[in-house]
């Protein structure tokens, strides 16, 4: 292998950037060189290449985003468009790729595995944490932190006015976002789609901390939790309750900022990590970190396999909002 | 005067601690108790006061929120309601108050002045800036600089997928927060209640930006900018061109947090020019830095007065978003 | 067991306070009484204890610093303060003690544990991640992330004025925070007491940097990796070729600050297992966290068996600063 | 006029990327053509240019440092450096500059100026805050609340071994950070140059705060206060008094780092006038802010004269610190 390509997919993740220098260091190092893939597979289908050498993925390791850039290709469910991009590839001489993204990245990548025998691996890059093989994804730890930091601001408020605040953060169908921030953010409640919560039960915690001279709450709600999210909460539980309580959704400032140290490190070891599985002839895996070592899971599996929250933090969750 | 009451109320600011400890250190200096009002005018009217000396306040003025508490009354708008309030006060035997917050607050003060003949000074605690008599008020840089701290990761994703953002930030019928976090976030396009703007003309601007190699844009609202806010406006953008664009709404995030430099600041500052005042025998007005001078204003003017947003600066905008 | 006491000692760390509010609550929850201890063990001689309810520690899991307080005790160090220290426990009905810091402070329990058979379980609480039996100790990711943030800012200055910055991290005799630091901030060099560093070796790598066409440099010194630190590195680096560089030390900035999500979390979890061991007729063992499960230490091994940095870790850093 | 130059030189600054985008983007608008001269005088005389255009400021608003980089230069010092630096900016093109930094900076400006009629005018770029004409230099801002962040993150430990910390702060011979800093970190103590302390009066000070019941204080040292900084000053209290203290020397980490709003507002719009000034026809000028309004001021007095701190917040911080 001479020439590898490197692209990002899906939603933006802080740390992206991070895992596209390790690339491009790493590949160097090995005496690859590497072509920059922009917009992911749209891009692959546009020919929108360039050459990436040690100095051009320079200052990037600490930048929220990606500098590839990434967006969503209809062409590429597309038998025709997956076929143009494989000849593109084959014409820049890229003999194989490292995709850095989510479960939507990996499908595609299963594609041109399946399809054109295009050695293909895979680097878990998305804030949500939702793909089996790693303990973390690469943006998980700094979108945590953000939230984090929101929900401190939101207290101040809380605690000044005495009153309930339901606050919605990302994770899709996941709940890891709403579980870290929760317990870190100190919640009374933490809504998650693994652990549905009943409007009238939310109500009750409510009322009891009131109660128990609590006067102010915070509850943690993960998008996928309830239907309508925080707010479709809040009015199911101001059927059962008078509870007087505000809802804000944090939205997109959870996806971007300077990734934190943990998602840094993490993206620096499994760039570094893809291109070594890459060059030694591996193909059709993700490479993750599990109990702090690197391990190649199938992209299959990865998709497709159940990642479950740490239950045990729920219960502590409970402990220590009395 | 031997005693006063210092409280807040209304919206909670940031730089509101930093008041309160101002208050009750120059108060101590020049020989005056203090006696903390807690959750504003309703506390006054339920007698919830506490005596605070120089240790009470330590290591409250790097903290958002008030530690006094905030509360709306509906009490205080009865006359029996004010009655009550004001024999609290003389039952506690304070003569003079310090009323930290905006145009609600003042207004009540100006009750208390009007019909009990009792010494209130203001200061100008609300991220809107938008009370007469001020260049700033206390909370206003925190709340621009953590929205602009939004905006800066919002942009991340936003050039990473080459998409448009509309972000509505707080303000009331003021756009001040916006007009500076547009201009200090880069916005292509901003919108003030203060300067209209016409949805056609926002989505040629986006339309013309993307002709002139723009591939990402953020709108910043002013939240009474437009009827229905960001969302509303993108609507009606919307029926003008086909312009894809994503809405953040930044919501209480922007109150809380633990001040910026300039905040406490000038909250140290017109918390002791207050003290000051009402103890020089001034009453009925709100301190307020003009120019870097401290300035009293009739609170009256405080609240009726319109101040106006620095227009050249929306000129400025123009220019720096080519 | 009815009532236990809880104390902080060493250098203060982010997470400690979250430390402390999960003990008071898991305590409650299982129907212990929580007396704090404050300045550790000097206060444990001076009498000095609060009862604490799950409501005094409310608000303080996001702050920096203890509550507790901590302080140095000489007279712990004698028998006759060990044995005054012992007999006000007792008087306060105190039955078992968790105690959250470091290797000194765990010094000290095992003396308690010794001398007076009364059970310690240890939360290990210290910003330089030096304790064996955990993978993390609360505090070091605060702190890494604090000195990244750092390093951030002085690389906007290494990199205008094309210079070369020597940067010292805490870590005392373990190079953890310099090991996370250097690869999170892309250093060149990290100079580490587990590897050290051959002053004629980094001064050929900052040359050769320069021939690769890097302008800035950075290096990444634990306080213990050279007999002077930062400085002294720097004085024998230009013994060997001519260097300009400059050198900062971070210092204290790096113990405080509001913990990051992972060291709340981690505190949390860390709290109220010591409080469940305890109650469960543990005692002499450190509760920490290996590969996402709480396990627990002897005290002894905690603090005197080696915990290695993580070696691929340093290979790593060097692949991506080329 | 048809073609501008633009450059930073002398100590970097954030916001010097913000004005120069305003310069750029301004000059774009009134059909200018921009030359960008790298590493201040140094590129000046080496001819290092390159074309400015609107999209080639995009997305370096936020960011700390110069991304025309900065550097000393011992040729400009000499006529024949200087001959040769106005020779490439004629074979350039260059009508007129602008030039962004401090008083060295200007004091360059003006030999230009003088030998060879050549406009140029200046933009106060420094986080010292040192020049007359401006009530805020670029940077400023920035600077004072990243050294403030640091003071809130020491405090946290002050406070928990209730110690003194002595920490130094940026700003030469002048006192404008240490000031505001001091003040709105809390310390009990502010050594400035422009009001020289004497230490057995801070030695004095920090006993009667002990007395008063303050367990831990913080002094800020501005690095020109005392002869040997912080350091220097803890030694000679310590001939006076016994006081346990800490120093930190804050150091480079208060120069970069992403512009707060203020400093990108302000940035911006000296950006923008320095252009207007120059295409008007006004050399030998410094752009400033004063009272809220763009101002003129000749470059010899922004350098010579004297701009005082604000001494009445040198009273009010002996208040507040009681």
């Amino acid at each position: 292998m001479k020439r590898i390509g490197v692209f990002t997919s899906g939603g933006d993740a802080p740390g992206m950037n991070a895992a596209i220098r390790a690339v491009v260091r790493q590949a160097a190092v090995l005496g690859l060189e590497v072509v920059g893939i922009r917009r992911g597979y749209a891009g692959m289908i546009q020919g929108e290449f360039l050459p990436l050498g040690p100095r051009d993925v320079a200052n990037i390791l600490q930048r929220g985003g990606t500098v590839l850039l990434t967006a969503r290709s209809q062409a590429f469910m597309t038998e025709e468009g997956r076929k143009k991009a494989y000849e593109n590839l084959q014409q820049a001489g890229i003999e194989g790729l490292v995709a850095i993204g989510g479960d939507g990245t990996f499908r595609g990548a299963m594609r041109l595995i399946e399809e054109f025998r295009l050695p293909v691996v895979g680097v878990p890059g998305t804030i949500d944490n939702d793909l089996y093989g790693t303990d973390y994804t690469i943006g998980f730890d700094t979108a945590v932190n953000t939230a984090l930091e929101a929900i401190d601001r939101i207290r101040d408020t809380a605690a000044s006015h005495e009153r309930v605040f339901l606050i919605e953060v990302m994770g899709r169908n996941s709940g890891f976002i709403a579980l870290d921030v929760g317990i870190a953010g100190g919640a009374e409640v933490i809504a998650l789609p693994e652990a549905p919560v009943d409007p009238r039960a939310v109500a009750e915690v409510l009322l009891e901390s009131q109660r128990r001279g609590k006067t102010s709450s915070i509850v943690v709600v993960a998008e996928g939790a309830y239907p309508g999210g925080a707010e479709g909460l809040l009015r199911a539980i101001r059927s059962h309750a008078e509870v007087e309580a505000r809802v804000t959704v944090l939205g997109h400032i959870q996806r971007g900022g300077s990734p934190t140290a943990k998602d840094r490190i993490l993206a620096s070891r499994l760039g570094a990590a893809a291109v070594e599985a890459l060059v030694g002839g591996t193909s059709g895996v993700m490479v993750g970190e599990v109990e702090g070592e690197v391990e190649l899971t199938p992209l299959k599996d990865a998709v497709e396999r159940k990642k479950d929250i740490q239950r045990a933090l729920l219960d502590l969750a409970r402990v220590l909002s009395i």
